[in-house]
């Protein structure tokens, strides 16, 4: 895959993403949006990986959104924009076709088969930001910045933040943190809980690959994927007894599948060898992960 | 406007509330209900105003509903309650038609365009605790007590604070504190996530202003209203791809008002001087806050 | 009632619960999760119950699903179980009647009318650890382990837990604690927020017994029962406007019953004397309850 905004390395199977605009400050394109996308959609059916890290290219984790582009985020040409007067019918084609590109980015993490990581090396300000927080882990260097700072450009964080920040933080930092609009250091990172801990900058990416390997090493891909799904979709449901229907089927089926192996290997004091593949998800994984509200 | 239960008082964009009944602790009473409501709502049209403030006159800040009034909470005249064997029908008018006034006051502070500040400077027991679990944060005195004592009194926690709290200090201790129904001081409100920081008595007001001013002062009023909206609205859907297909329209909305200028601002180093106004919301907006399940 | 896995004992209205295989580390079994759900609905309609205590006997407190037993933890025999190449039918009968043994005990805990309190004394691993997060707290003591151990097997989290995990600890947490399939001494239990402290094994029981009396002795059984589900429901509506709509008849259910009594011995300063019944919830309990997307 030849792409023009990021870089791709594999070692042992942990695919590192690195934002790579480094003169720029690794700013945020449309292009740069397909790219991730399309990066994070092709890792569900690739099972030489098991995990992703995502960093950025020389001091910048990601500068937000490059306001030198045209500033055409939408990815919409003028004749598909919708009339700012008629913006109240929610179903018309023009309205719903207005889709925030670092939201296309955030809900492919989100679907992702693969425990995603954020190894934040530097500034990770608008989009830089919000787009972490889709993902499984935030780990920031002592020279990581973090800052929601859309109030302060007078417009709103996008890319389904409202959604993933008060799961991380709750709702009351949440709203400070959105209405301050203010960049946090490292330290203040760690404080509001958005991070668990901070690293010395050479041991940044050492860190993220350790946790990869804690998650996803000699374990069973297709266990990895549903439960990081169980947990990312099961809590939104009004009852727990729709996280139970879901989750019933898939302990059945893993318990049919590398569960038999890992049970067996558990009962032999050995380590298992599982061979289930997360590109080979159970029958109703993908009636689960489409279904939406 | 006159007020017989609440003083306002407006200084420099910020209105702040005073619950003003200090003889009676400013127990809460129909009347008070009628009256927060009332400003809440109307808070919504007034472009000069851009954050609240509540806080109580004298030594409480609200002792909770007044118990010398007649009782009847529910603003409902003997013909139109439900009968207590028919209680079954929720589809039953006079079933529906019970609603608790505390909940009134925290759905128009839930629904408001402007954030808001509680600045708890004495006792706030039942209703006078409550109705703070809407407000945007919970400043306290070293005065301060904060008290769900509806176990004590056989009721239950009323003004959907059920929705709130747990958003506030998770479940766990959501169940703890409604279940213990004790009475915290300043100290131990702080301890269990209830409030950031106390202040000296003198201190509080001043600090609830800081904070009015850090979240609103020279910002966009439209750009605070969406991002309050989003981050209370948007975690409630059950997938993210909801959360992204309001943001894509509120980022739409913004960029080519305040946002634009926003970004100008910012890019030629000076401060921004947006013009849009929170009375005059994109259209989406009301069908947006109107949604409903 | 004569149970083969479990002992009851109540005393002053508290049920202790003893999980009681403890050759097998008290081991879950089809039969105890039989017995557990049945003691879990039967306490509904037990006035004599105001709360439930769960722990083990023996050195552990449950080590998990029974690894020795036949497997079949579905209690379906192989004619009624589903193929593994059609589960892509979510609404197949054979589909729809797989139902993980872990989630009926779970579900019956969170419909029940009576506080659930853990008291870990030990291991608790597998369905020994998420059948304690339905509960309303969790108690452990220096000797106990609390293991989502289900990744190391290839298998997932079940029992609900998924829905129950993010509430204790937040969605970040959640993920860490799951993937890493790691088992926690009572020191890591508290740290990541699993339970509040840490107990010397002889104070174990008593402090499980004295929050148990904190939540509910002296208090109205209808109001705590309505208070818990409060808490565990209103939240998952999207709006709090529905809280509202259930506060209310809680309180005015309440504010006619046990909270008349309530608000007399406030004012009269005595004890008050409650006399509803949790086996005689009001009418709309029962809807609210089976309330189900």
């Amino acid at each position: 895959m030849a792409f023009g905004t990021i870089e791709q390395h594999v070692d042992d199977g942990v695919l590192t993403v690195t934002l790579s605009r480094p003169e720029q400050l690794n700013a945020f394109t449309v292009t740069m949006a397909e790219e991730l996308e399309r990066t994070f959609r092709e890792v569900n059916d690739d099972d030489a990986i098991r995990a992703v890290i995502v960093t950025g290219s020389g001091r910048a984790f990601c500068a937000g959104m490059d306001l030198s582009a045209d500033g055409n985020v939408f990815g919409l040409d003028e004749s598909r924009r919708p009339s700012l007067a008629d913006m109240s019918d929610l179903s018309d084609p023009s309205v719903a076709r207005v889709r925030d590109t670092g939201g296309r980015v955030t809900l492919a993490i989100h679907d992702c088969r693969k425990p995603v990581i954020a190894a934040i090396n530097g500034a990770a300000v608008g989009i830089g930001a919000t787009m972490t927080l889709a993902m499984d882990a935030r780990l920031v260097s002592t020279k990581a910045r973090f800052g929601l700072v859309f109030g302060r450009l007078g417009i709103v964080p996008e890319a389904a933040s409202s959604w993933f920040l008060p799961r991380i933080v709750g709702l009351p930092r949440a709203l400070d943190l959105a209405l301050s609009a203010e960049i946090l250091d490292a330290a203040a990172t760690v404080e509001n809980g958005l991070a668990a801990t901070s690293y010395e900058p050479d041991e940044l990416l050492p860190a993220a690959r350790a946790l990869a390997d804690r998650w996803t090493k000699g374990r069973s891909p297709v266990a990895v994927a549903l439960t990081r799904q169980l947990l990312r979709r099961n809590p939104t449901y009004d009852h727990p007894a729709d996280a139970h229907r879901v989750d019933s089927l898939a302990m059945f089926w893993t318990s049919v599948g590398d569960g038999k192996e890992g049970v067996e290997a558990f009962l032999a004091k050995r380590a298992p060898d599982f061979t289930g593949r997360a590109s080979a998800m159970p029958g109703f994984y993908d009636a689960w992960i489409d279904e939406k509200p």
